[in-house]
């Protein structure tokens, strides 16, 4: 925390001076280093290498094949990357008529043991030879397409990766709580995390402002937890939502936060909420010290029932295996103030409200190791000593005693901050510096054995402030920044460079219809909202104005006539190999290009 | 300066006690007060007085005549909120059968000599029996009207309103060159502007970055100078904006910054601009004091022919008789740096920059005589003494020496700021009491002559790192605060009840299809993007979207059959007036009702 704090001060300062010098914006120091080729790859590859000389492809038409076909998690990919290698608004030339450098097919092939898994795990995924890593490598391939100034597509004719992540756990936490975030948006967030190579969405689905999760077992907790019967997400709602991210790739973490955050349980279930005292009076707020009831009452016997039943509900429509359980901001005081939990803790010889926090842990996380379900707390139970089982996860900003860790204090883009940061010889964007400049196994690791367990880390987005009117915007392409640190190698750190990169990169998602915000001066097209040529509410990308494009729904085109990408008629059949090779604990993803 | 420092350094060290107090965002203290009706007026009314009972009005049919339907402004205000009133996507009953109390007509009369004024200007807007406050009624009535939980079209059966602005001159400033802003994104944003009263687009229209505004006696300028073909405003975008801003009341001042802020010009007319020199060697740009070439050469006789030209043609486009002419931040060690200006300077016993400031600065207000219109100015050249003509409006943060001035420096909407700003008792949106506490009186005016001279104020947005994924977002609804500080009576300074205001208001900025972010948790109905209702990329108010519904290609309908606004076949005539009576000085705006 003091990290953190000395951190946001630091840049905060920083955010002051420049603002007062550069009240007019004068640019007065020019910006260093030179604009990116239009297929800079971002996260930045481990490894590359690549030619000058240049391949056409014929718009619409590259042959691709693979032998995970019958997997629908690749059938579905090459189907979903069509709009994205042909954007259906831009000008596209055929090659020339004599042109014979054209490349007219990919073949995307797990080498060995092609097997088509349905689910990413933690230790799985990405780390083997595996359906997972030919996703990421396709996103890839996807980046290397380009439209050239004369609109021709073209691709270089010899592309050498080696790629794997740095972190196993890359992930983004939205907060559907303080403001209800439609489905739609959720799962287009989803795609843009995974043109950014990310691999877990961390919902913080419920917390004290609503309780839009609606549960078979306790139905009444959103009935009257949710804002309104529209800002719920039904078992339907929430199945597709996971179903989308496991063909993106991405596991999803469900965060249910208690036994604090729990105000909006207590409006259909007051009986598990401990009510707070003050001046003798219950149902009192004290500033600073707790609301009127908003923790669960752990010495209450239907809450221990309830939990067990919900966890068991969760579990049982999540497939990751992890389950977040918060555990943060438990205003003990409240537990201290009520009379009847006083009493008992007395009775019950539990001297202070940490043991009563460590009695209620270990009742839920025997519910967790019934179900066999792994555990994810933030930092403060840890803080309060609390004792976890060994597996537990803790996401929190350092590390150490046998825990896994995951970081997210240098990562809260909800934080929002104006200006530059001025290197000695140059300016470079203030928030993107600030995510850029983390280093995971410098700044947030106490011992080498320490540094082993960060597991990875999340860049997380509070939704005090952001809703469907601005997430997509205020996120991206800041969290790039993060998806950056946490899959490239610690090398790839000079944010002066990376920010042109990030540039060229945030106009590839504007190219993919996500209002990906600028984070410089100048331009990238007319690819924007408002210009000809945008796809920002293309049906081809847009969830809202074209429910049929959502990527669990639609059906896979296998008639070359109708088909928009395969072209089976072409009697030249150039291949590219993504190929995956298997080693010890990273992922080798091959492209070569022949033609 | 000093002050504006002040300000900034106490609220962003406001803003970091806050965030490392809510890390994890816990609401430990209530919002204070109750969210306001959904028919509470933004800005606030000067009075008003309401009464309980409703009347219901029928979806799509409420007869609206004016005595100056003839006059295209309000012909066509009536057309354009026609889905101002009945929002397309939203569920709305018939009245019940049996029902008397519906309001089906509304009259809009200018009561004494009423003229069909073309454009507004600044002493004739809103301050006279005029169109203009016409527009401001109905932009009232619109907001009065509203949905029910029953889903019944309703308004209050008695509605008493004296209205009129604080402030004469309430601007918006956008920026088009750092990021270039499509025509269709300045169009939506003058009509949120309408929909808070504001009257001033000040359109900074070009500088350093590019040169998107394309002149027809120096084509090149933005041939050369924009950042490509896509990112320019041709002659007919120029006069389709004023056209669109002139049915809307708002008076377009564009801005051609000079001497300074001229970079983009040196790429088709080099010969403008002055030549730095450093150590012994020209082109030299030195961090801190001037860039390699970036301002106007005073002593070019080509520099002064030009501005001529260029400003004549700027002066025959735009009808508002204002042209500000920047003259900010002219990094003058660059003239100094330059031999030729150092012996020309010599030779003609100039014996500062400052003074030959003052030289360019007369030529270029020769013109501005010569052409009758009148001056705007940024603060430095005022600060600098250069000597300006009486009538010259001064765009900062104090008052004084007889020049009107237009504040800005406190709204500066591109600082953004996170989180929360405590009070005692409660808590309030960090940027919104920021923008709301203003007192242009009490803040920034020396004396008691000087009050008077401040002629309003505006809400900057300089361009760095907005352009169409975020700048409605990023503006809406922060900017309302600034519009009813402008409006409103100088008493109106509750933020705390304020903020209730704005988020009904915000809620009624996304039923008109407008992203304006959430400033507190909450929700108001599913009109947000990716929701049902959602009216943010509808047809009806999305230019991009469906170029055909721009106001100034629309034709007016007259066939009552196919109209969705009159329904001429009504027995019943029920009227409201909307009367506007002229006052010295102030507009009075009447609406009463009967039924």
């Amino acid at each position: 925390m003091k990290c953190m704090l000395h951190r946001s001060l630091l840049l905060l300062y920083l955010a002051v001076i420049t603002s007062s010098e550069i009240l007019f914006l004068a640019v007065d120091l020019p910006l260093k280093g030179k604009r990116s080729p239009p297929n800079a790859i971002w996260p930045h590859p481990q490894e590359i290498q690549i030619s000058n000389d240049l391949l056409y492809i014929r718009p619409g038409h590259i042959m691709i094949s693979s032998n995970m076909e019958p997997c629908d998690i690749i059938a579905k990919a090459i189907q979903r990357y069509q709009p994205v290698f042909f954007p259906p608004k831009l000008t596209m030339h055929q090659p020339p008529a004599d042109a014979s450098n054209i490349l007219r097919s990919l073949t995307l092939n797990v080498l060995d043991n092609p097997q088509c898994e349905q689910y990413t795990q933690y230790n799985s995924n990405e780390t083997c030879n595996s359906v997972w890593g030919l996703l990421r490598g396709l996103e890839t391939f996807s980046q290397l397409i380009y439209i050239n100034e004369q609109n021709y597509v073209v691709i270089n004719d010899s592309v050498a990766i080696i790629d794997s992540p740095r972190f196993q756990h890359r992930g983004v936490l939205l907060d559907s709580s303080r403001r209800f975030l439609p489905v739609p948006l959720i799962k287009k967030n989803l795609d843009v995390m995974a043109y950014n190579k990310l691999n877990v969405f961390h919902w913080h689905i419920v917390d004290n402002q609503s309780f839009p999760f609606e549960s078979r077992t306790f139905p009444n907790l959103s009935r009257q937890g949710a804002f309104s019967s529209d800002h719920v997400y039904t078992p339907e709602d929430v199945t597709s939502i996971i179903e989308h991210a496991r063909l993106l790739g991405i596991r999803v973490i469900p965060e249910i936060d208690t036994p604090g955050h729990t105000y909006s349980w207590g409006k259909s279930m007051p009986e598990l909420i401990t009510v707070c005292w003050a001046n003798g009076k219950p149902y009192q707020a004290i500033y600073g010290q707790h609301g009127e009831m908003e923790i669960l009452n752990p010495i209450e016997p239907r809450v221990h029932s309830t939990m067990d039943a919900l966890l068991r509900e969760v579990k049982s429509i999540f497939p990751s295996n992890y389950i977040h359980l918060g555990m943060d901001e438990v205003y003990d005081l409240c537990w201290r103030s009520n009379p009847n939990v006083s009493r008992w803790m007395t009775d019950n010889k539990i001297n202070s409200t940490r043991d009563l926090h460590s009695y209620y842990a270990n009742r839920i996380l025997d519910t967790m190791r019934n179900i066999s379900a792994i555990t994810i707390v933030w930092q403060d139970v840890w803080d309060e000593k609390v004792e976890l089982p060994p597996g537990t996860i803790v996401q929190i900003w350092k590390a150490g005693q046998g825990y896994n860790v995951i970081l997210s204090s240098p990562w809260y883009i909800n934080y929002i901050n104006y200006g530059h940061y001025r290197t000695n010889t140059t300016i470079v964007n203030l928030e993107f510096f600030k995510y850029c400049e983390v280093e995971p196994l410098r700044d947030f690791s106490g011992s080498d054995d320490a540094k082993i367990r960060i597991l990875g880390g999340e860049a997380c987005l509070w939704g005090e402030f952001v809703d469907g009117t601005n997430l997509l915007a205020r996120l991206w392409p800041k969290t790039a920044a993060v998806a950056e640190r946490l899959w490239s190698a610690a090398s790839v750190n000079n944010s002066e460079d990376a920010q042109f990169r990030l540039d060229v990169h945030r106009c590839r998602l504007l190219r993919r219809g996500i209002p990906a915000q600028p984070i410089l001066n100048g331009y990238c097209g007319n690819y924007e909202l408002s210009m000809p040529n945008s796809m920002i509410n293309d049906p081809a990308f847009n969830y809202d104005i074209s429910p049929a494009t959502d990527l669990t729904t639609t059906t896979i085109k296998s008639n070359p006539a109708t088909s928009y990408l395969f072209d089976a008629t072409s009697s030249m059949i150039t291949s590219i190999f993504a190929s995956l090779l298997l080693l010890i604990n990273i992922t080798l993803v091959t492209i070569s290009f022949k033609y």
